[in-house]
């Protein structure tokens, strides 16, 4: 196992194909699916390790975000990958001035309600690319809009990077495996599969309903109300285009259903895929 | 001589030196001497000829921008490269949603005059970069501040191209090689090179002034006062940091005087450095 702190000591990858697995540490299976997944494609997979100040905005989790570096690098060796890129934040980042903005895509739900973020992800997502030189990059769908926004950026600016976006791993109550999830109290994590749960059943709900707009919005309310009175403070529910990330109402493709939602101070995201009818 | 249309032909550089000189064609001597300068660094020379509409603000000359692809595509071979990229707005540009930004050093002069035309080179610039993918790149520094704002992205963004910024070349009248000089009347193109003189005035008086910024502010109103009574209509002219471009009032390093200004319809720019004293 290499770790790398300096992007400058990355080699061209001399006929090895490569891929990246950006994460900001405290691994957990999902992170491990999205190694494995890296393996099979690549023959060298680089894990990078890298609590990204960009995305974080004022108040919220960018300090007490865990970090446990040896434990992630014995996780990421397991899990076959051959590189660990920890940078610090004074090497990698520095005082930049120039920013990615995707525009339209990262504008609603986690874009509204984390000013800055997406831009902070994109910058940081691009940086990684440009310093490890992946063939392929490989992400969670937990983080769905994420994904839409790092596609945006990849076939906008021409990057030479395959990407791989890899299904939301959950434990066995349904709860999407979140680094986050370590901040729930023992009875948040025991309220906390509702998340998925109402989400499963508004998709199956908004499937049987033949796309009627009235019984969609009906359904997403519904939903939304159900968590609340649960005990979830929820920022947004929502019938999404999962390339756009606008708002769906009459379906003419593939849409997701698309939560966020606080129990206590934890921040929770979650997202169910609704085939086309 | 390869003429390239889609940014998915290029293959990987196995082995060789790609060096990249990215033009809006309508090409002269100040963008022969940027090939011929790659070709001594690089194994193979690709001259993209793309008039970047993202770069264009309304009311700009984008409509009436000089396209005469086969005399470019003669000079090229002539110079030496040995690929041109001539892709179409549709297939490069298409509808974009990903922009890049370089803050603060692309928001003064040129950045406030020509809004959003900093971000359109910045996103183009990187679309070229990831789509070419050349270990070096070369620009004139004609265009000083897009010098300093692509300088700027590679560092943040971690670009793997190492920037090469070639001197201006000018005519026999000292008048700055550009595509848009064409443009100028015959009155006009007499005129044109009482700009670089004049530049190059302030420039030995600053030197001279020993740093006095009551001096320096003299000589830089006097110079545009001077370019207004002989006709032309001044944007600014100023005493910069060539890697900020912010105005400079006590030079602690070298300094450059830039100037944009109007003769008729066509708007010329130059620079001149200061070396520190």
């Amino acid at each position: 196992m290499r770790i790398i702190r300096k992007a400058a000591e990355f080699e061209c990858n001399n006929g090895k194909v490569r891929g990246l697995v950006a994460t900001m540490g405290a691994l957990h299976e999902g992170h491990l699916t999205l190694i494995r997944e890296a393996k099979m494609l690549c023959d060298e997979v680089v894990v990078s390790i890298f609590v990204n100040p960009l995305q974080f905005g004022p108040g919220e989790d960018f300090a007490r975000y865990p970090r446990r570096e040896s434990e992630d690098v014995a996780l990421v060796e397991s899990a076959g990958a051959s590189v660990v890129f920890a940078p610090s934040v004074e090497d990698f980042v520095g005082l930049p001035v120039t920013f990615i903005q995707a525009r339209g895509v990262s504008e609603h739900y986690e874009g509204a309600h984390r000013p800055g973020h997406f831009e902070g992800v994109a910058t940081i997502v691009a940086k990684l690319f440009n310093a490890v030189r992946p063939q392929h990059a490989f992400f969670g769908l937990k983080d769905r809009q994420q994904c839409a926004v790092i596609g945006a950026m990849v076939r906008d600016l021409n990057f030479p990077v395959g990407l791989h976006f890899v299904s939301t791993v959950r434990d066995a109550d349904g709860l999407a495996m979140s680094s986050r999830n370590a901040y729930l109290s023992p009875a948040e994590r025991a309220l906390a599969p509702l998340l998925f749960k109402t989400l499963k059943q508004a998709a199956a709900s908004i499937s049987e309903s033949q796309s009627s707009s009235t019984a969609v919005t009906e359904i997403l309310s519904g939903a939304a109300i159900s968590l609340a009175k649960a005990g979830f403070e929820v920022d947004y529910l929502d019938l999404v285009d999962p390339l756009r990330f606008e708002p769906v109402i009459n379906a003419m493709s593939d849409t997701v259903i698309v939560v966020a939602a606080k129990l206590g101070r934890t921040r929770l995201i979650d997202n169910v895929d609704i085939p086309k009818q």
